[in-house]
């Protein structure tokens, strides 16, 4: 087996023993917590991945468009969540489809996406399940109130072929008792109307070890937690050293003796910026800072560097944003103890639609 | 044939007429101005479109990547500069059968990498062409002084199998004299030295208007221009309604009353921003403002609307910087007169190295 270092760049290699560690403290978290697991692939994309998460206790994914979840169903599992409003009888052909197959849940936020809902799904004997998407303070999708969740709840309940499942909702950062007090509200007024909710889903990384706290909540949908990324890490969850997706670079260029450019850019590392300065962090040189990315390069600050890379030299960068990587990478490294032990495809990179 | 407004969402459109526009509006400058043109495909990283550049009287094309050379190669491009530090066995050994079948020409700015080229390079009946890459400002890579160029020119002109042909800069914006002069101190001391450039390659689009005023300049290489894009009109080249590549999308939430959401995010649309306000332009709603962009959703700040989109309404979107749009869809769609002329794949899409 070749060495990461043998491989051509730019590319992405991923540390398995990291990827567990990080599942399992994940998994671990959610079974202490009598919390159910459903993990968002948006970050990895791979039917490996997705099927580790379920044999380590995950109930099933998150998607977040219908070609992931057909890939996903493809790979072999059966539960998948995608939380998103489907518009439109091309993506309702494949989800019904996919209703055959798996078995598969749903959002809505609005009456026109769960009409479209009820009048693509009419079999009582097998109906869909809807959750009310409910906007607890991060300004995207969802329902305003506990009172709109309730109207679009009996909405739903009163379709044929939909079963109203319960609430989703991706919460803001750093807000857990405002998002806490949110869904207690509609629980409550979803139960005296006899709507109780089943399940109750929230989602995000950076948020996960405050789940508990939030009381309504049954399920939660991580996913940048499997590879951890210099965003994560720069809002407290997890460290550098829990990265388990690095991108290799080579060092291409050096034009000054403060500057070096390496042969990955926004088009390899994406252009997510974050908290913490530059383009993303450099595992060899934790002191130079990435100040620019162009699509193929990446001008790099060395000026607080004692040591500095050669031309030729390879590199391993952090992104400030992994999910973003994953989906620029028609195949990744699988990488144990330095040995290169699979190259596989992004089964699901590259799923707009 | 379908109208652009039946495709499924996220899509890429192109307009077939804008295209051709932009691409004999940039032609007809060079010529004009006694240039050669050498467009970059990095933007549209399609077979068809290189070569209705090399039709409409480009002399070659330019690339970033060896795999982009090797599609275009494939497409029927005969003409190819990479204008890269290209490092390493696996790539050289690519660009050796280039080399073989078509006119290929690289860059270096360094001796480390000019080595690399005459090791694998050595046939005195064969030779690779190579050009320096000069940093006239932009602080990318390059040598910094003209008696640098000269050095690193010496060095290639000395090996057996690789032919100095001149001299490339990819230069700073708004900089003009700044770049004459160095180009222009630069040629008159090769030539002192018996190493006079064939070519000098400039580059990029947001200046390509002033590209007669650099005075050493033979050959140009604008990439953006065949699309424009909100950060190219923002910097003055091309307006809005030049735009030929536009991201269709679909509203499929309206929390509020000033607030939708699209489903196309940063992998989609890419997360570069750009002097104008928000991440993209809304061509049906111009007072819009797409405030952020998760990976799939955009959320629009509909504030200044008058007429407010309905969900399930699609919309064209321009975005902020273009070429990185072609690199996240595996196919777009080719428009004329508001029909789908073609469907096609993006043939060099996600060659990243």
């Amino acid at each position: 087996m070749p060495n990461w270092s043998d491989v051509d760049t730019p590319a992405v290699l991923i540390d398995l023993e990291k990827v567990s560690a990080n599942l399992l403290r994940v998994q671990g978290y959610a079974d202490a917590n009598g919390l159910t697991l459903r993990p968002h692939i948006k970050t990895h994309k791979l039917h490996r991945f997705a099927n580790l998460q379920v044999e380590f206790g995950a109930c099933g994914i998150t998607c977040q468009k219908v070609g992931e979840a057909e890939s996903m169903a493809a790979g072999g599992i059966q539960d998948i969540l995608i939380t998103y409003n489907l518009v439109g009888e091309a993506k309702l052909e494949r989800l019904a489809k996919l209703h055959e197959s798996i078995r598969v849940s749903v959002v809505t936020d609005n009456e026109t996406v769960a009409q479209g809902y009820a009048n693509k799904f009419q079999n009582p004997k097998h109906r869909l399940r809807v959750l009310v998407e409910c906007d607890t303070g991060a300004g995207r999708c969802g329902v305003q109130t506990p009172e709109e969740a309730l109207k679009l709840a009996r909405f739903i309940a009163e379709q044929p072929g939909l079963h109203f499942l319960g609430l989703m909702t991706y919460p803001p950062r750093n807000r857990v008792a405002e998002v806490d007090q949110w869904l207690e509200d509609a629980r409550k007024l979803l139960t005296e109307n006899h709507l109780a909710p089943e399940v109750i889903s929230s989602g995000g990384t950076p948020n996960y070890y405050q789940a508990a706290e939030v009381k309504a909540v049954t399920e939660h949908r991580p996913g940048t937690y499997i590879y951890c990324d210099r965003m994560m890490a720069s809002y407290g969850f997890g460290t550098l050293d829990d990265c388990a997706l690095t991108v290799l670079a080579t060092v291409v260029s050096r034009p000054t003796e403060n500057r070096a450019v390496v042969d990955t850019g926004s088009k390899s590392l994406g252009s997510d910026r974050c908290d913490a300065p530059g383009m993303g962090h450099l595992v060899e040189y934790p002191d130079a800072i990435i100040t620019t990315l162009n699509e193929e390069h990446g001008t790099i600050d060395l000026s607080a560097c004692v040591n500095k890379p050669a031309i030729g030299e390879k590199v391993r960068i952090i992104p400030n944003h992994v999910c973003l990587v994953s989906n620029l990478f028609d195949q990744v490294n699988l990488i144990r103890q330095d040995q290169v032990e699979a190259t596989v495809p992004v089964n699901a990179r590259g799923m707009v639609s």
